[in-house]
């Protein structure tokens, strides 16, 4: 799966800005992939682009219209399957983040094969994976894990990518959730693949490579979260990273939607290591991103500082401090 | 899913004994609820039950068909179409361990509806499930473990189940694997799982139950195999086994289907009770299952005497020498 650049914003009519964050996620790392947003009346989100319609985003070159929102239940409403329709027949492809395949909207499917059109459901892997080998592949390998789901993994591997090709690296974000996929343009949901091919799949977003080229890859889950350990496990394997950066929320009392407390930094790290080494023996964690939105500036910054004595490694926020020490000491260890 | 017995074991015209190793493995451990072996012309496999036809079957009560067999590419062979059909349409069910679900060829899935018979694809996860809790449930749990893929997980549950009974435990296997459903009537292919799933399948594998009651678990995987560890992790938090016995092949150089050496017997115990501390912070290992085949009887004892010193758990060969000391250790633990 590739998803065309660039690309029409579509989000309908949702009734709030938070329906719209996928989308949201999209300008904030690729704005100039996106040529305009196409909002239906009523619509209460804003993505901050311009208002325009199919024809225009079509003369402007978008190649897929993306439906970047979360619905109730992850359905396709009725009154947006006109707006796709036409979107294919202007002739770009569509991706789309909802549950609901457009696929399986017979007047989508039909419009898209009557026009050539490509559909991307990217929740929902298109491709078969062979089951992970775990053999050394070339290249250099990131991994960002976490203390919980939804810690900043995904926004700590971008601003990684972005600061690591400031820093002179050949560096790319490969994503394995749905925001990433549409950001990168490629990659895979590796919690919508059958169990059985998680590594497998995860080896195949990060082939050989140049001796000196990174693969960033998005984490998922927690090797401590209840439900998704099985998921992180897969992909810390098939992944094989060299370095891993641990993400971290320390307002957060349980792990997201279940009653167990966070582990610790230093748990996360000593089982990441334990674990990674079946396929990289090197493995080693290289810094800690913790996000301090709940803390104010001087308190933030004393807890990264003591976070960073205590576990000898450079500790920042990526939104609020940027990621340079890391990426200098990623230079340093493997440079 | 609830395979109704007893079953008519169709084995069609397979080349070999080994093409027949699903039916062979139902006929050992649940041999009562076979009423006999359906073969066509040609067939080189004999399950040592007697020769019938679909009508002898049904006389005798048989109301599931079961397909138990592996084919190359796990295809349906169009002569064997026939069999089926005629066997729903004398009011059996059908169950097959194949990777073609039985309801993609159009005269099985048109037969069964116009006889109102189930079609069980036991590979193939029929019903959705919830997201792993970890919430602690009632009720005691084991769940086998390896140092690899196929070294006798589901014997060795087996064994267990049958030898706990023997000692007054009320105790019941839980399948997680495709011979495992058909010995058990009932159960789930974690392998085959959407990722997302894994724990939350092994939690309603394994519900709530009476205080004393303990569910057996079939294990998968390793935490040690670079292709299937995910699985395992999510089963092991999912069915969080208040004990576990490690499951191992002593001749075995590499990793099943990859080039990575075995674990010791001492790291998985490490990295199970790591791991599966997180949902059930008593897991304790009460012994060691070794497959002697490949040894003397002499050498095996010897074998199973040194892990048994160096581990200070009871250690046997399940097949030669039985479970009974494990269920003696058991007994004592938690008894």
């Amino acid at each position: 799966m590739q998803i065309e650049k660039p690309y029409l914003m579509f989000i309908g009519d949702v009734h709030d800005q938070l329906a719209a964050k996928t989308a949201a996620g999209i300008v904030d790392w690729r704005r100039d992939w996106c040529v305009g947003q196409l909002r239906l009346p009523g619509c209460k989100a804003d993505l901050g682009l311009e208002d325009i319609g199919i024809e225009e985003g079509r003369a402007r070159g978008a190649r897929t219209m993306v439906v970047g929102v979360v619905n109730a239940g992850g359905v396709l409403p009725e009154h947006w399957v006109r707006s796709i329709v036409e979107a294919l027949e202007a002739g770009m492809d569509i991706a789309s983040g909802l549950h609901k395949r457009l696929e399986d909207v017979p007047e989508i499917a039909e419009a898209a094969r009557r026009h050539g059109r490509q559909l991307h459901d990217v929740r929902i892997p298109s491709q078969t994976f062979a089951t992970g080998k775990g053999t050394k592949r070339s290249g250099m390998r990131l991994l960002a894990v976490g203390t919980d789901c939804s810690v900043g993994k995904k926004y700590t591997a971008l601003a990684l990518e972005k600061e690591m090709r400031a820093q002179g690296f050949d560096a790319d974000f490969r994503a394995t959730g749905q925001t990433g996929i549409f950001i990168s343009g490629r990659g895979v949901a590796v919690d919508a693949v059958v169990a059985d091919f998680i590594s497998g799949a995860a080896e195949w977003l990060t082939p050989d490579a140049a001796p000196d080229h990174w693969d960033v890859v998005e984490g998922q889950g927690s090797l401590f979260h209840p439900s998704f350990a099985g998921v992180t496990l897969g992909l810390l394997h098939g992944s094989q990273p060299d370095a891993f950066v641990v993400c971290h929320e320390p307002t957060r009392k349980t792990m997201r939607g279940v009653a167990h407390p966070l582990p610790t930094i230093r748990q996360v790290i000593d089982l990441t290591v334990a674990c990674g080494r079946l396929t990289n023996p090197r493995i080693q964690c290289v810094g800690i991103c913790v996000n301090t939105q709940a803390l104010g500036e001087a308190e933030a910054k004393a807890y990264l500082a003591e976070i960073a004595a205590a576990e000898g490694l450079p500790a920042t926020d990526p939104v609020r401090f940027g990621t340079a020490e890391i990426v200098r000491r990623l230079k340093a260890v493997f440079g």
